[in-house]
């Protein structure tokens, strides 16, 4: 699944158990908006297809909240699908025997990539907070040292929901003449006070754990399972539609006919979400949930730029392609049309498409025909624009 | 603030520390959806203005979730103006100078009615989740038991907000002959997956506090404030409209001008449900907020009656005024626009007002000039049928 690359001076290359990791060391660090530098740096990332001799067909994906590289291969600790099959693989939008496509696990992340629970090499025990604070810019700039690392000039396109259209976006406005296309879905280019709200009692839940320890549950052996359920749980609510919800579950009750009128999981919404809870903390690290929720938090593109989103687009000659979902009430539809307003005036090349479907803000993640549609005409033509070869036939 | 009334044979009544307390022995217990009987029952209530001598202007208030009967008093905990100040007090809609007003706290509550923190007498220890589960049928049965007790058959009127409002629907459904005007303000005949969802996370939040013991805090010395803090910092988003969030937070730091990228409350509406959170476990049983939860998920009025909310209303004689609040995204207005369906389908008599607001579900404990002035017309109108003297000129 992946490709040879270049090894370049200072960096060393190994396999991870699941995917590769580009090490950055002490000449490569970091920087961060938060003032420090993070030294070493390692970024475990998957790739899939093969780079073109000119290297003009790398897409990159950034992934969400939650989200890993394992874009479209089975999940080494789950076994679940890639998180988006439906978009990348051969035949789909984001074609793998056209395209070359790499996914990175962020910084702060807790899939390979230095994060929280990374050992802190002057203390030589894990970071827990003492990991400085990680932005969606410091995200994508060390994206851009692994695209450097990669011996890749121009991304052809950079691709992600929520979270990751957030990079796409930061992405686009850092190193615009790096960027042919982006596609920033299902996102916003800055985080409301809701979001920081149910963000923060999400952080709340997890700390309020008396096994998060201040942070130093791993070195004292224990995990802040409770806590990070419930910070999983409230999140989960905003990932899906009033509508879907109520299409689904409704008032069902879980595997009885009549109430028991007790505490128990009476109804399927409240089984539905306890498993969320509970699954989510075998795969996911505490300490990185409080990290990449402050990442989204602080995300607030214009005012790097004066206050202004046009600003930070100002000439781009990325294409864009904004995608909504009417039912997404976590980034709602009008934070797409800001970004599209922001796009316009900046004089930048957008489409715009509202998607229609009551799946709520998860859509990115999920089989919506008109959503894969609207994904595979937007990099058709940005393909045809770039000069890359015709898709296979199938 | 408070008036003589009857005492009834069986009944003793005695003064609470901050309300009249009506008590209900062995030979009046309360009947519950649960199955079981309550006895002993106390019912904590207030009242304000004069019976008249018909006993025909009697209005019944009944209180949402983590409210009490303390509607226009100084509360005795909190030390805060009553919480419906607005609507209820000399000259205000719910006119004390001309209705005599009554409320009680509900069943399962912690001001003074038999709740989870009561003594079991079967057992000389506290109740916890010993108490019987609490319907909302079960509260209403319970408020019947005090009108009666207040030798009251006719209530001129019942209106509540929120849960309060899903009392008011339940009166109406129960106790058509008895209501002779309702007001049901910003509710819902049912609680959606979505509304479950949110009680559920709330729950698991108090549930996954060790000092919940189990529900057994109060007799080992322990108060799982954490877990119920952050069930009401996650709900009280559900209370504010996004719209009114970021007009009144935004963005914006606390007390600082640049960010300390820290996990501190950095921004203002992060300071601002901290508080909520730290201050609701001041005055609130965490128990107490598992019923009150868990009796607004099962409530389901139409599914008493066939699945039709029609039948449930069908001939009432009594008088209808359905508000809701265009930014309430807790119980939309769509869910007030199904009760007003079924009322006019069961032939009832119906005024409905969606009012335009930005301040969300918690508009109607506001001053909101149209809500005022509707409640304030509905009422006298009502008054007028109902052949009750005009108000006093102010």
């Amino acid at each position: 699944m992946t490709v040879p690359v270049n090894k370049t001076a200072g960096l060393r290359e190994v396999d991870a158990p699941h995917s590769l990791v580009a090490h950055f060391g002490p000449d490569r660090p970091l920087a961060m908006d938060a003032g420090a530098e993070l030294s070493p740096l390692r970024i475990a990332y998957q790739t899939y297809g093969v780079l073109n001799a000119d290297k003009s067909n790398a897409i990159l994906v950034c992934h969400a909240l939650t989200g890993d590289q394992h874009v479209a291969n089975e999940h080494p600790v789950t076994g679940k699908p890639g998180w988006w099959q439906t978009m990348v693989g051969p035949g789909r939008p984001i074609d793998t025997d056209r395209y070359f496509v790499i996914s990175s696990n962020v910084v702060g992340g807790c899939m390979g990539t230095t994060g929280p629970a990374s050992l802190n090499p002057s203390t030589g025990r894990p970071y827990g907070l003492e990991l400085p604070m990680v932005t969606i810019r410091d995200m994508v700039r060390a994206q851009a040292m692994l695209i450097d690392h990669l011996g890749i000039e121009t991304l052809f396109c950079v691709a992600g929901g929520s979270m990751g259209g957030m990079q796409v976006l930061q992405w686009a406005a850092t190193y615009p003449e790096r960027v042919f296309a982006a596609m920033p879905i299902a996102t916003a280019a800055k985080h409301s006070s809701q979001n920081i709200a149910f963000h923060e009692v999400g952080r709340q839940a997890v700390m309020a754990d008396p096994d998060w320890r201040k942070g130093r549950y791993l070195e004292e052996g224990q995990i802040p399972t409770k806590g990070l359920a419930v910070a999983r749980m409230a999140a989960h609510i905003t990932y899906l539609s009033d509508e879907a919800l109520q299409n689904k579950f409704g008032r069902k009750l879980q595997d009885r006919t009549a109430p028991t009128f007790s505490f128990d999981a009476e109804f399927q919404i409240e089984n539905y979400l306890r498993y969320q809870g509970m699954s989510f903390v075998d795969r996911f690290d505490a300490n990185s949930y409080l990290y990449m929720t402050r990442a989204c938090d602080y995300f607030d593109l214009a005012a790097d730029y004066g206050g202004s989103l046009a600003l930070a687009f100002k000439g781009a000659k990325t294409r864009f392609c904004v995608v909504s979902f009417n039912s997404d009430w976590l980034y709602p539809t009008s934070a797409s049309r800001a970004i599209v307003h922001a796009l316009n005036a900046g004089g930048a090349s957008v489409s715009f498409v509202d998607i229609e479907t009551d799946r709520g803000h998860d859509a990115f993640l999920l089989n919506v025909p008109d959503f894969i549609a609207t994904s595979r005409g937007f990099l058709d033509a940005a393909a045809r624009a770039r000069g890359l070869p015709p898709a296979r036939t199938r």
